[in-house]
Order: C-alpha cells, then structure tokens, then sequence
C-alpha cells in the first residue's frame, strides 16, 4: 500500500495489529494515535499505559505474556515499596519505571508529552511515530453503582467488576489534539485510517472526544476502516463486552459498528460474526480476528488495509 | 550505659559506628543525627543519601562492599534509564528506588523528612531513631578551582578530585533543626553524645551549621566525644584528609580535635594517632579505629562510650 496509515489505538489488542501494521507498511509511513484517557499521576509518576503499551510493543520489549510491560521485567521496586508501607495496587516494574520516571521529570520541566513520546520511541528504535492524542489531560472517567470512579480504580484495583452506567472523558472538550496529528489524518498522502481492536468506549471513545478529530475521520478523503474488537459476542480481553451490555447495548461486532457510524467505510470482524447485522452500507471482509503469534498480526493489519483499499474513496493511488 | 545517646553522623563511616552503638546501647535510647547536607533533587526525586544509609545501615539492609545503598541491588531501572537517554551518572538502585519515590510523594504531600524517616525506619526494623538534622533544606557546596559545585557534583559525578577553596552550607542558616533534636540534646537524661567518624567539613558540619545545635553541644551537661575520620593521616574512604588540606590545614585527628574545640570533652582515635599534639585539657582514647567486622563497630562503640563515661560531666550515673 502506498501513502501514510494513521491508526488509532488502546492499548494491548490495539497495540498487536499496530505492530502488524508497522511489519507489513513502511514504519517510517505509519502514525499510531495513542489513546491518554487512561494516563494518571501515581506514586508522584506520569503514568501513560496505552503509550507505552505501544511503544513497547513496536520495539519489540513487550512483556509477551501480558501483553503490557517489559518483557524479563522485574519488580525489585514494588518489593520494596511494599516493605516500605507504600501503595502496591498498580505494579509499576523496575526497567518500566525508567518511563515513568523520565517522563515526569521532562514534562516538569515543559516538555511536551508528544515530544518525550518521540524521543522515547526513537531511543528504542520505533520507526513508527507514536502520538498521543493530545498533549492536555483527558480522564475517563466511570459513573458505576458505587459513583464515579476514575480508569485506574476501575480498571486495576477493581478489576473492573463495578457496573457501568456512565462513561466520561474529563478534560476531553477543552483538549487539543496532538501537534501533527490533525495534518496526519488530513495528509493528501493518507491511504488509509485503521482503528484498531481496542475497547470503543474505553480507548477510542477518548480520541475521539477530543475536538477536531472526529471532524477529521468523518470528513475523511482515505478510506477508515475498522477492526472489531469483539469475537462472537466476547473480548479477547478486558471488559468491552461486559460494558457494552451494561450501557444497554449489544455486545457484538455489529454494535461496535453502530457506534463508529460515519467513521468508517468497512469492518474487519472474525468469520464468527459473518451473520450479524451489520449498518447498510458498511463494508464488512471476515478474517480471524485472534492475534496469537507474529504471522496472526500481520495477516490481520493485511486485511484491514485490504479492506480499506477495497472501500475505496480518494486514497492515492 | 544509663541515658540516651545522641550521635551526630554522615553516611558510610558514621553509619558503622551508629550501628555498634545500637548494639551497646539499647537502640530505643539511642538517636542519631543525620546530615542533610547531601540531599538533593535528582531525576525529580528528593534524594537523601546520609539518611538512606544509617537506616539501611541499621537495618542490616545496607551493602556490605559499598557501605552504602542496599545489599542484593539489581540495576534494571538504570540500565532502562540510560537506554531512553537519561541522566546516568548518579546510580539509583531497584529497590533503592522505592525510598525516594516514596519520600518525594509523601514530601510532596506535605510531609515533614522527619515524620518520613521516622516511619521508613520502623517499616524497616530499625529500633534507633533516625532524626535529620533539619526538614528545611540544606545544601552543602563547594567553591574551586572551578568554581561553585553542588556537593553530588563534586562527589560523585567529580569523585572529589577538584582543589576546594571553600565549604557552605546553603540554607543552614535560616533552616530549624528538626523536631525533637534539641529536646534530645538538653534531655536530662542524655548520658552522652558522639561525634562519629564522618567528615567534618562536609558531614559534621552542615548539622553543627543549623541554628541551635552547635549552641546546645557547647552548653551540653553530658559529656561529648568524637570518633576520629582519621588514620594515620588518611582518610578510611572519600575526601576528609584531601580537603583539610586544601582548606590549609592538616589531616590529623590531632587537627580534627582542634575543629571540635569546645564541643567535646575526650577523642577516640586509633594508636597510630597516639603521638600528636592534642588540645590542652582533651582527654585522648586509643582504640582501633578501622570498622571491618561488627565487632570493630562494636567495639569501637565501647571505646567511645567509655571516653565520653571517663569524661563525666553530669550525665545521669
């Protein structure tokens, strides 16, 4: 495929097809917008999980297991903190918290998210760009039977086992998006826009949110699709479909659909989910949506750029 | 020996002798003073290397080559650091790391150093109290060759090696010794207070500089000793004897003596020190003064309480 591929991502299952496509697309071509929303200050430290979920992952450093973290991590740190009476609910380990360290220390020092992203990347050798969504603070937020609580709460220390009624993106309408990342998704070159299979209310929900980049994917000139994170009804991990039926709706590939109307010209959904009912229009091409090893990824980021290109619009050449 | 004991201390060398006073002594009557003057902001987290050492020392948690930081150290945070092309020239371990990530987000939070230290040596075992010497900052800086240079600089990062010209303490002047230091020091039942064998210039004298301190050893009821730095004119480890000379002075335990002048009342040094012109009026202790095994620290504890006991004054009998 020629031209540029901005995909948009969460954190795990995003972060596989992001290296799926930064293996079958030239690197140097391919922008990954990373979602903040679930980026959070703890112990004093800039924690950014879905930025370096990706990074991670595009350097080849992710724990493989996990599917977050550094691979041969380990937690001499949190021994110690524990020892110490310190907070021990989000594991922070030892070589992963060079990040977070690092990170707070530029970004007291008026740093941009985007740049010390950049650099990181580029030390570990992405060839990808990686861009958070926005340099400015989004907090999703949950509204659940016990009140609202915030991502890492829910998400960590709960285990997401509250109900959901309600989500928030804090920050998010006053957010702006990141520097380049608007010329990215209105770049002459662009070929395709891909959203990745990560939780639409969880991760792509806060790109979304923030003012000017909705706008740009429903004005789209290159063809978007998307890649659903949902197999037969269930996540491959974490609560999508727990808390898509919870705000009253299908868990499904389909309703994933729905909810992206007007952002994509075609859905990439296992073979599982060939019979659903999908919105008129929509262009739907099956494919396992399981990624388990390397050749799984690449396969899939085929697809869905596959995909894209057969939905057309005015991608160059 | 009835009464409490107050030692003033720095890191390595004080912090082997404050421990074989908390073997001789009953450690809940045992407190030590550390220096401050050491601290510093690194990476954005707030650094305090002589009170790291006495309460890993006193925890039996200390590394036994280095003298400083902790035993079984890995490395995995700074060799991550270096490769995101961060700062790497002050060396935090593991689970070093948790104490000043943990400090710098209590300080933070309002926090008092001492209230800190306090609950990181009982979390830690330590039966003794580790009291800064102040909780308002002081730093000690050098004037060479090349001019002004923070202490870590010029020690770690320089390894001592620029000419001094000049010592300040910044910040000493306006800074309150720390809750309970001066209460411990007029305590009607101090039995002794002991000068360990740190550095004078950079270790003993930030604290004698906090307003108060060197006030209340001066007027003291009980007797005060010092544990010579100084062997034969050598300093055991880092820059004591080089920078007595620098400053114009000799690199004698007879010269430190004479720096204590109207603060103590006895000197321990070691036999190779026996022949020097002491102060008038000094009584001077031999004893071994090399701290190897704990039975030297041990020992050498004795050897001072039994100075500062030979000594009299009012201590309680």
């Amino acid at each position: 495929m020629k031209g540029t591929v901005v995909a948009l991502s969460g954190g795990v299952g995003g972060a596989k097809l992001a290296l799926g496509l930064s293996r079958v697309v030239d690197p140097s071509q391919l922008v990954v917008v990373a979602n903040t929303g679930d980026d959070f200050v703890h112990l004093g430290l800039a924690v950014s999980p879905d930025v370096d979920t990706l990074v991670y992952t595009l350097a080849g450093l992710v724990d493989p297991e996990r599917g977050w973290g550094r691979r041969d991590e380990s937690w001499h740190f949190m021994d110690a903190l524990e020892r110490l009476g310190g907070d021990t609910w989000f594991r922070l380990g030892d070589a992963d918290l060079a990040m977070h360290v690092e990170r707070t220390r530029r970004l007291a020092a008026g740093e941009r998210l985007t740049a010390v992203t950049a650099d990181f990347a580029r030390q570990l050798g992405v060839a990808a760009r990686v861009l958070p969504m926005s340099d400015d603070p989004v907090r999703t937020r949950l509204q659940t039977g016990e009140g609202w609580m915030d991502f890492q709460e829910y998400f960590v220390r709960r285990r997401c086992e509250p109900r959901v009624h309600a989500v928030d993106y804090a920050g998010a309408g006053v957010a702006a998006p990141a520097p380049g990342l608007l010329e990215a998704l209105r770049d002459p070159g662009l070929a395709a826009i891909v959203i990745c299979p990560s939780n639409p209310l969880l991760s792509i929900g806060p790109i979304l949110a923030v003012p000017g980049i909705r706008e740009a994917i429903a004005s789209r000139r290159a063809p978007a699709v998307a890649v659903s994170p949902l197999i037969g009804g269930a996540a491959v991990k974490g609560p999508t479909a727990k808390m898509m039926r919870e705000l009253g709706g299908d868990a499904t590939a389909s309703e994933v659909a729905h909810g992206y109307a007007g952002l994509i010209d075609a859905l990439v959904a296992d073979p599982a989910d060939a019979g659903l009912a999908y919105p008129p229009g929509l262009r739907v091409h099956s494919a396992p949506a399981l990624m388990n090893s390397i050749e799984d990824r690449e396969r899939l980021a085929r697809a869905a750029l596959a995909a894209a290109e057969a939905a057309g619009r005015n991608g160059p050449g």
